[in-house]
């Protein structure tokens, strides 16, 4: 049995994976605006400074700095009010010694000014003069020239995903295209003569199709693009027709597997045949997923998943999802997962050498979250649908205890 | 000044607001398989049981357990073949006592067989019959009918968030379509004589708008469809036309204010001549964030945000966000926020009686999650864009110490 026919652990069948896979994200410019949770295919630079001139970030009066030193209530300094800065416009005026101008919020500071006094420290005089009451230093209550970002400061790195906040900082600069990752296609295969599209009727023995929607959707979430080649029976030509044809037209490729021997033996002829490396690993030591294909074939990722519902969506977060975050050029580690801690209602038992994923759901009980396992065989999509969200046991643990403190991933 | 003039704890404030505000969603009846994060608007129960047929969850033969009990290796039962139950059809064939039928992983089991055992506890003893090695109870290796979900059963509820596995479970039932609520439309209005479109260059004393896109960008993450009414200039006459067109076209409108305290007096009045109860809030014990306005206007929820971006964006995920879910029926402390434990990296003080929103970058060093306080101006975009989340200080506490734990909810 050649040597890539074997059991591997989660990490290593992650690792053989990411040093056969080095996609290349195809491109496309896009409206900032529209931008959201889109990978950027390069750094981006400020093309200019932030702000552009200095602003007030109070409202009040722009005043030399040096003029209020000792002011305070009971010896106020007293300066001659000469005009007003209208906002969304230059500041034309300048003041001198002994001067101020009024100045609103985020408007821009007169020559001559160095800082802006809170107009809560400050009382009328009379018509053209006020009274400071409190001293202000250089630069207080002003936003400098750049303060905010630098020309030429990188804003943010290729394989980012941009988030609301990203999407304003870079409006803010005039950066109202960019450059981000075409989302990769997903080809997603669902087999097995017993499987039937969800708009049909079950006969006797027929089951609907689950996997290729409960997939699809995860390929969204991921930043993938779902491309659903239906439902293959099981037959050799079949199979490998379908295959092919998702295999040529999609950057990555989903099997969701057939479950008997003599299909999982097929599937992996079909997916060998793809092209170089192929199969690279044969076997996870993962539960539930154990029967699970990785390939990459041509530079493309093939993966093999258990038709169960319950294995077939642990392997996808744990492989596929990372894999789509690679072909977008992001980290993908960096996937943000959510995640809380709670204590386990019950003791939980795995073998070592082996990853286990459990289902669970949340209960809050006398001001604590405990994580109650949903129990059920892989087969039920409703362990799934009644599970708030899933523990890993580590590989080399026996289990965990009643009581103990789990870390759990959430479903959204 | 009127009772409600002053300023509100942020949960007094949200409660004053679900005290007066009860959407009703409106509705719509769309494909399952395209309603992934849609909300429910009605509860789903179960058409039919799931499995409708009794099913192998192996490969191997479909048995009476009573035949198998005691069997060993040394002693195995010995069992005719009676046939093969074809994937995707009715079990046509019946076994009796000492009789077995080929059965595929997900097949039906025949008539008369009450367990499967699984092919590796057995060998072929001739061409017609096997050895069984080891005995099955009753149920091993079935999945019976309605062990996935009961005829009648509550699958999802009313205001719960479709997630991958909802979509395949519902689809599992043939429940090809659901009734979710449509997106409530967000007015989103910016505000300031000094504020430009982002494509334009802006002159002396002006700044691109921010804040419409960034708000834009967190409507659509928190489920709702942005309506952006562009820039109004700071005038009472366009405010207030402006401001009641998004009220009469939206379901909530946010204004992200002018700053200048002229301007802050024209949107109250603006706002509280819109309709009853009217204002709820005027200033909110948060920083940044002080100046907000939470109103509810003839049912309409309207929300006067400080026009700084970080200010802008704490708001809005505190009162904007949880509106929008109970805008869908949705519960709003169910939203999900990524959230991770982190020590802080510098202590940060804040006042008794005032919650601080604390932007964070997060640093991994000696093994440890540090949260590094992101410090800047709240009129300061990219302590947005630098910070990987937000650290909350209570309202009755007076800081942190640096080394402390905290938990930081991310962006993303």
């Amino acid at each position: 049995m050649p040597e890539f026919f074997r059991v591997l652990t989660p990490a290593d069948a992650w690792q053989r994976l990411c040093s056969h896979y080095r996609p290349i994200p195809r491109t496309e410019t896009i409206p900032t605006a529209s931008a959201l949770d889109r990978v950027l295919a390069a750094d981006l630079v400020a093309p200019h400074d932030l702000p552009q001139f200095p602003r007030s970030t109070v409202d009040g009066y722009a005043v030399r700095a040096h003029d209020t030193f000792g002011a305070s209530p009971s010896l106020p300094a007293f300066l001659d009010v000469v005009g007003e800065v209208p906002m969304g416009a230059a500041a034309t005026l300048a003041i001198h010694s002994g001067q101020a101008a009024i100045v609103h919020t985020g408007g821009m500071l007169p020559a001559g000014a160095d800082a802006v006094v809170m107009i809560e420290q400050t009382q009328k005089a009379d018509e053209g003069s006020i009274e400071v009451l409190a001293p202000v230093a250089v630069g207080e209550n002003v936003i400098q020239v750049g303060e905010d970002v630098r020309r030429g400061d990188r804003l943010l790195e290729a394989g980012h995903a941009l988030r609301p906040q990203d999407i304003g900082g870079l409006l803010a600069l005039g950066i109202t295209t960019v450059t981000v990752a075409q989302p990769p296609r997903v080809g997603i295969l669902s087999t097995g003569d017993e499987v039937i599209p969800p708009d049909q009727t079950p006969g006797p023995g027929q089951v609907r199709d689950i996997n290729s929607y409960t997939l699809a959707a995860l390929t969204r979430r991921a930043g993938g693009e779902p491309v659903l080649f239906g439902i293959l029976p099981d037959r050799r030509d079949a199979l490998e027709a379908g295959v092919r044809r998702a295999f040529a037209e999609c950057d990555i490729v989903v099997l969701s597997a057939g479950s008997s021997v003599s299909y999982r033996d097929m599937s992996v002829e079909v997916i060998a045949g793809l092209g170089q490396p192929g199969i690279l690993a044969h076997g996870i030591s993962i539960r539930p997923g154990k029967p699970t294909i990785v390939a990459v074939a041509a530079g493309k990722p093939v993966f093999g998943l258990p038709g169960n519902p319950v294995s077939a969506m642990v392997l996808f977060d744990l492989f596929v999802t990372p894999t789509i975050r690679l072909a977008l050029g992001a980290d993908p580690q960096a996937v943000i997962r959510p995640q809380v801690q709670a204590r386990l209602a019950r003791q939980v038992n795995s073998a070592a050498g082996r990853e286990d994923y459990i289902q669970v759901r949340l209960e809050a009980q006398d001001g604590e979250l405990w994580a109650v396992p949903v129990f059920g065989k892989s087969n039920l999509i409703y362990t799934l649908v009644r599970a708030d969200g899933v523990v890993q046991i580590p590989l080399d643990s026996l289990g965990i205890a009643q009581g103990a403190m789990v870390t759990v991933t959430l479903y959204r």
